[in-house]
């Protein structure tokens, strides 16, 4: 069977504030700028969840989208969606904010939830002119 | 002369809470539900500010969009961008940041700003599938 | 209080074929091309559904987006969503499904489901290239 | 029968310089900025093209896309596209090509060939974040 | 010389029903739900394709873009645009009509299409969030 | 730590013409249609710039993207936007202007700037349906 790879598109808002509680305040504010701001700011996040593998002959599909919606609404937008990344999500508790240091942490979570695919990218923009990926390694 | 009327959009992101304190919290959580998250969420904003005039002969605008950026990012995106609405905009102080009030508050700020057009219209998006739009009325 | 035009953006997919049972087929062929395919093709059409009014003081809202998504989605998309406009559809029974006729149709069943707002505007979008617009006039 | 408005997007990119040759060379510069540059710059422009009519009960159609994308492509878009607005346009001799300027310009051409159905509204895209609008006033 | 990929975007629009022939019918509609409608629904897609060459210095191309979508709309768009997957494509007999599928048919077709180029990748959009990609594996 | 990949987007605008000097009128004239019009055109460019490398514990950023975006500003759309790829842009002289040779021209330019994280890709849209990209090869 061919190998396809197929994406799943899902949004969510949320609030954060870039900041390394480890450093003092003037060197975060010099590291990070306007993301630093104390009283939060927020961002539209997109996220394009990738997995891959053979098509079963039975359906056609590599993996149901409607299935893999439902796993990321579980695994992360039920948890994310608007909500702080500092204060309310225990998966990013004690991690800077970073749209790195987000996807990283999504990989963990998506990752065992998609056998027999496999995930293979996971790509999230914060606003329309920024966006990280991510492959696992 | 031909009057036409001439956009300029601009984005910015910004924390909110939708939350009215003269109601009790469970009528605020009732009322606003996941939007009424004490820890705040944000957006990516994207604005479209909207003038009306005759072109002048000379230029052939009608009103020259390097000085609209301007003028909006003097009035509204330094004072908005990277902040949170509830907390740190001024303008917005005893009103809830719903994007209805948000974009009422924005045309106070810009209508006196652009003679010798005319203000004619904002359209103010908080998400890829919600948006106001606010003509002075 | 201002009045405010508040909009809710809603997608669903639908098979059509633009066919007048009225006109013989080689006339049908002429007037619509391709579009009179007889097994059909069809779309991912997109619809802002627009409402107007003054805002609640105790809320900041014109009408709360949430409720007009499920408005939206139990007057139009749970019947039109992944289904044939000439077979599946009761409320277009005996109407050539053009997006004309469709906008038309959806107004009158979103009209009286948005007071106190108004029903100010629907756009609805066939492909990226062609959209209609209708104020119910 | 309703009155309704539909749009046909069309595409199209140029080259152009915002200059008026009535003004001396300094005062262009100040004026335009780099729109002046003597040897050009570009766009990918996007135009929507809104016509309003009542519906023919035959076909419900207001006016036929494909019919009205070949009077936009026979007016305009043959005439303009990968061409130089100041020096390949007939319809723009002596006029400083602005946006504002090519949008009144496109008005003249298109409405007199868009009976019965009357044209509405044009929008000219020059940039992502730029656009004008135009309804013959 | 360097080695580029060069991508077109073709977009069509169809219908199919999600459904195999092979399985009792209460099966195809617990697996494949509202995609399974008996009386068909459609999308508007969207397919990027990507070949991968060296640039001709004659011509500072890797292939012709113009030459690139002249291939994919004899192979692909006059086949399958305003038409049933199901019942009007030949290349798509006994094949369920998903994304996976539909991509790995248009590959079969293109690849031999596009020396001495190499095809590298189709992206085939179903919705605004729901896309595969393939690359010959 | 994770490899992670960070893209900053970009935007600008320029003409240019499609000519090859060594070759005569007519052979330039069917090689490159429209694109050799001798009085230019142009287009609205978005360049995404993606950069790759580990984590840095300190901030969470594989590269800042901020200061990403004044690379690319310094390096390139300083140079490029509102002019004339075939006049005004020295590292551009006695190439053809094609988007593969830009984007190949401005990966030399950009690799040696984004130390410590490396260049990964470079992916440059000409008009809403063409596109390029480049990873070094």
């Amino acid at each position: 069977m061919p190998t396809v790879t197929v994406t799943r598109r899902v949004r969510f808002n949320a609030a954060h504030r870039v900041h390394n509680p480890a450093l003092p305040d003037d060197e975060n504010a010099r590291l990070f700028g306007k993301c630093n701001n104390p009283n939060w700011h927020g961002h539209n996040y997109t996220l394009d969840v990738s997995v891959e593998g053979p098509m079963d002959p039975k359906t056609g599909y590599v993996f149901d989208l409607a299935k893999l919606k439902a796993v990321v609404q579980k695994e992360i937008t039920d948890i994310v969606d608007h909500r702080n990344f500092n204060l309310d999500v225990p998966f990013m508790k004690d991690v800077i904010p970073t749209t790195e240091n987000i996807v990283v942490a999504f990989w963990k979570l998506l990752a065992p939830k998609v056998a027999p695919a496999a995930l293979k990218r996971l790509v999230l923009w914060e606003t329309e002119n920024n966006y990280v990926e991510y492959d696992g390694r």
